[in-house]
């Protein structure tokens, strides 16, 4: 995974992250950065501006990393007791929403996160930028079947919460007690119609406005800190 | 201002928003957005891929629209009753967080929102793109001392409610009644000192990870929703 610019450069060269190579503008000069590279005994390339800028995708103030790829983890990994939380997404697009969700999940003390495998944002440099640093202690796994993972997990005895604004529930009037999977829809289509079914609870957050939707990430915050409002 | 793609596009055409000029390139053929801009009795320029990627600053699905600037309210303006929500933001940056707080303040029925004149995010294309629509349902003043403007809100009988981590009270545990000016700060540094030191009440949202900070879009999002938890 390529990644850019100075925050996640921190974040990555704090967490001892493997990587396999780091490029800088010549006249890049953050000392601490410099000093985190020395650290970890890293020799950086060089480069001139205009070089440099054949490899700058995004405005990467002057540094870019190539560290090891994300690790997906297997739902196996996820702490599970009674009042375990799992957030899913079901086709989530816009990596900046799955950044802000994972960081959500991380302050918030949620267990995992659920993508599928196709049709799906991937944890790519946006993601990692948008998070903060939280995806180093996020658990996320990728699942071939969102429908069979739900399955699974009403078999560990998780309820499932989905969002929604059509026959549902306001969000403040459902018990969330006992472990609880929530489903996040696709930004512009919402839930598929198999995952909407196989939900326990639809819950809908209420709208007073003209037009009544609300950023995905928004409404992921909104809704999990809801159902953790009576844990810890 | 300039704004670019076709959801904002059909935004702007719908709304009877003042248009001055449209760029197409010459193969665009979304017949919704054809058929709205016909209604309006506009004449698009239509443009070579050459000429038009010449303007095309963002990918703009190959429209490009040039409208009157958003017309900012004055705080006289905002609606004024006993449960009354307003949101100051105080040196917000991003343009995506100032997008989503728009949206959010539009669902939830806030009142309006306030942001300084200097050294703060203002409404851009970006803005226009991140509200979905919602910019055009809100009302937001820009103000030049936000010390002196929550003075006059004191005055007016609203209660300040700041947000940040430190000397602060579990946002759940605050009485909202009455009239709520809600303080959210900058991205990276949080509220200024002068406006915490004028809050009556600062909230904040507990957090249970190793990284331990919000998105500020989210953050707001969770307040703006606790504040009107009651109302309604």
């Amino acid at each position: 995974m390529i990644v850019y610019g100075k925050n996640v450069a921190k974040e990555v060269l704090k967490n001892n992250k493997k990587i396999e190579k780091i490029l800088l503008q010549d006249n890049f000069d953050d000392k601490e950065i410099l000093q985190l590279i020395e650290n970890q005994k890293i020799y950086p390339q060089r480069l001139g501006k205009k070089e440099f800028s054949k490899f700058d995708k995004y405005s990467s103030q002057g540094i870019i990393l190539y560290i090891e790829d994300f690790k997906y983890s297997d739902i196996e990994d996820f702490t599970c007791n009674d009042s375990s939380v799992i957030v899913i997404l079901d086709h989530l697009e816009d990596p900046h929403n799955l950044g802000a969700i994972v960081r959500t999940c991380e302050a918030a003390g949620v267990d995992g996160i659920i993508i599928p495998k196709d049709r799906s944002v991937e944890v790519n440099s946006t993601v990692m930028k948008t998070s903060a640093g939280a995806l180093e202690n996020m658990k996320i796994a990728k699942v071939t079947n969102l429908n069979q993972t739900i399955n699974k997990l009403k078999d560990k005895g998780y309820w499932i919460v989905g969002t929604d604004m059509e026959n549902s529930t306001d969000y403040r009037k459902i018990d969330y007690t006992g472990k609880i999977a929530l489903v996040i829809g696709n930004e512009g289509t919402g839930m598929s119609r198999q995952v909407r079914e196989s939900c326990d609870f639809i819950a809908s957050i209420p709208m007073y406005g003209k037009i009544n939707s609300l950023n995905a990430s928004v409404a992921a915050g909104i809704m999990i800190y809801e159902v953790i409002r009576i844990r810890n």
